[in-house]
């Protein structure tokens, strides 16, 4: 059964996948009562469609600056979230924000291996730390028994690239080394928190959004957002406690890490 | 067939199964030339076995300075090596230093989460693109067919904790959540770096030493350094193409990622 959440935040909320969940969260029969869409420039040009939608939607969605790759500005964001929310605290947590470095060992420089490491697994390790008493206080509020992202849950926007078995049918492709790292590690964390997190009742899961048509994905993607976040959305508000711990794709298929 | 390499060298050599294996590859029956021995701080209270040693043996043994968190020390260790190799170039590299961050995600900091992140990724990933012109000469210089640690293999040592089949039994005896995140990246090098290098005859393997009594191990560990690096150089020493891209244990057993 399909269970809504109350209160959502997504990282890296301004464009791509990020912004789309955002309008597609807005367009459901149920609506959100809180929705954080979070970017690291609010006011940059690449903010603008999510501006627009926010005033659009200003009794639901709050734009909150964060830079996963930056501690201070994921703790500041922390604040602003936990001042803004009702003691029902955070349900969803979705990390989809993350770099794309296309590079092999050897076409990737070191400073691009370092930022895929920072923002695509050193942030979302932070963000889930430093949101975790919100979401403990969603699993308080919620009271009820079982795992779903009614209660209290993190997604992690991962990607098949980032699984061992793909190396052989993709590397030559697209090598993006410093990607798939981060991806994997990114995996291992969703699986050691699940772990951590379930006597608390926090399910945490990674999803695949399949190879889709944004800025990362490129125009030779297979699908479009719209078919990716369609799928993910309703396979995010399915998830419930056998879910937790796994890497699933935007149509519920499990992935082998 | 065991083929020995001419040349090694060895990160983290200075204590733990890093001086071990120095010790090992000197009392073998048929020593190599040159053995890179790289410590962070030589001249440190640490690396006073290290140093006597090297004294013994000055004839093979270098101490190089290399931390493996800082680029530009990489990048000094790797021209030092260069000018003290012959054209034979540097058959053998193996990444063995690391950190362990005992705690989970509630109980590591966030310097922990990047420590670990810097020293056991970021580090072997710089170091192998760095001794790369260093591997290819070596290649260039065995001039055999077929891969070995005779021609260019890099040899990253990992963990099991690092593999996703051993959180269920793992966790909750000891979290080590940046460690793991370090070591599943580190295995995803293992098999993107071994793809890329193929063509260029490079062998790259990851090695579990299993739990050993050294720092790092602490001393309820199941066995001792002599019997792990026994182990190892066995396997090590063994490495052929069709071993390139794996993750085996100390006795040569294959490990799932
Ligand atoms: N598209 C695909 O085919 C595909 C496939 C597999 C997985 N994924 C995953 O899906 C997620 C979304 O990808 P996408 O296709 O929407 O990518 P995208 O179009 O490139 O958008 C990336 C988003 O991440 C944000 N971001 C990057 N670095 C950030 C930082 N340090 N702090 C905060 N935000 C940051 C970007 O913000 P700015 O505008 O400020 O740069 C942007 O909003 C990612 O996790 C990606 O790995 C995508
Ligand atoms: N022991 C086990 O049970 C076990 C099990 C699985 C895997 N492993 C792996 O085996 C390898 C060796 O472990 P060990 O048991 O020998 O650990 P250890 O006794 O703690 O020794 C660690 C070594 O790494 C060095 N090191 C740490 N950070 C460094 C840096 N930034 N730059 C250069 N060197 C650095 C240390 O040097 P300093 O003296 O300067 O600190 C030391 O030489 C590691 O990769 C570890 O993950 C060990």
């Amino acid at each position: 059964m399909a269970s809504q959440p109350i209160s959502i935040l997504i990282t890296g909320a301004n464009r791509g996948l990020g912004l789309e969940m955002v309008e597609q969260i807005l367009q459901a029969s149920q609506p959100v009562k809180q929705l954080f869409a979070c970017c690291r420039d609010p006011d940059g040009p690449q903010a603008e469609a999510l501006r627009t939608l926010a005033k659009k939607h200003a009794d639901v969605v709050s734009i909150v600056r964060l830079d996963a790759s930056d501690l201070r500005s994921i703790r500041r964001a922390t604040q602003r979230v936990g001042a803004a929310l009702p003691p029902g605290g955070l349900n969803l947590l979705i990390n989809n924000a993350a770099v794309l470095p296309r590079g092999g060992l050897q076409t990737t420089s070191p400073e691009d291996m370092q930022s895929a490491l920072h923002t695509n697994v050193l942030g979302p390790a932070n963000i889930i730390k430093e949101f975790l008493p919100l979401l403990r206080a969603a699993v308080r509020a919620g009271g009820r028994a079982g795992m779903s992202c009614r209660q209290a849950a993190v997604v992690n926007i991962s990607a098949f690239l980032g699984s061992f078995p793909s190396i052989e049918e993709t590397y030559d492709f697209l090598p993006a080394i410093s990607y798939r790292m981060s991806k994997a590690a990114l995996n291992m964390l969703t699986l050691c928190a699940s772990t951590e997190l379930k006597r608390d009742g926090i399910l945490v899961a990674a999803l695949h959004p399949g190879w889709v048509r944004t800025d990362m994905g490129t125009q030779e993607a297979d699908i479009d957002a719209r078919e990716s976040v369609e799928g993910m959305l309703d396979v995010v508000f399915s998830l419930n406690e056998k879910d937790t711990g796994t890497f699933l794709n935007y149509k519920g298929k499990v992935i082998g890490w």
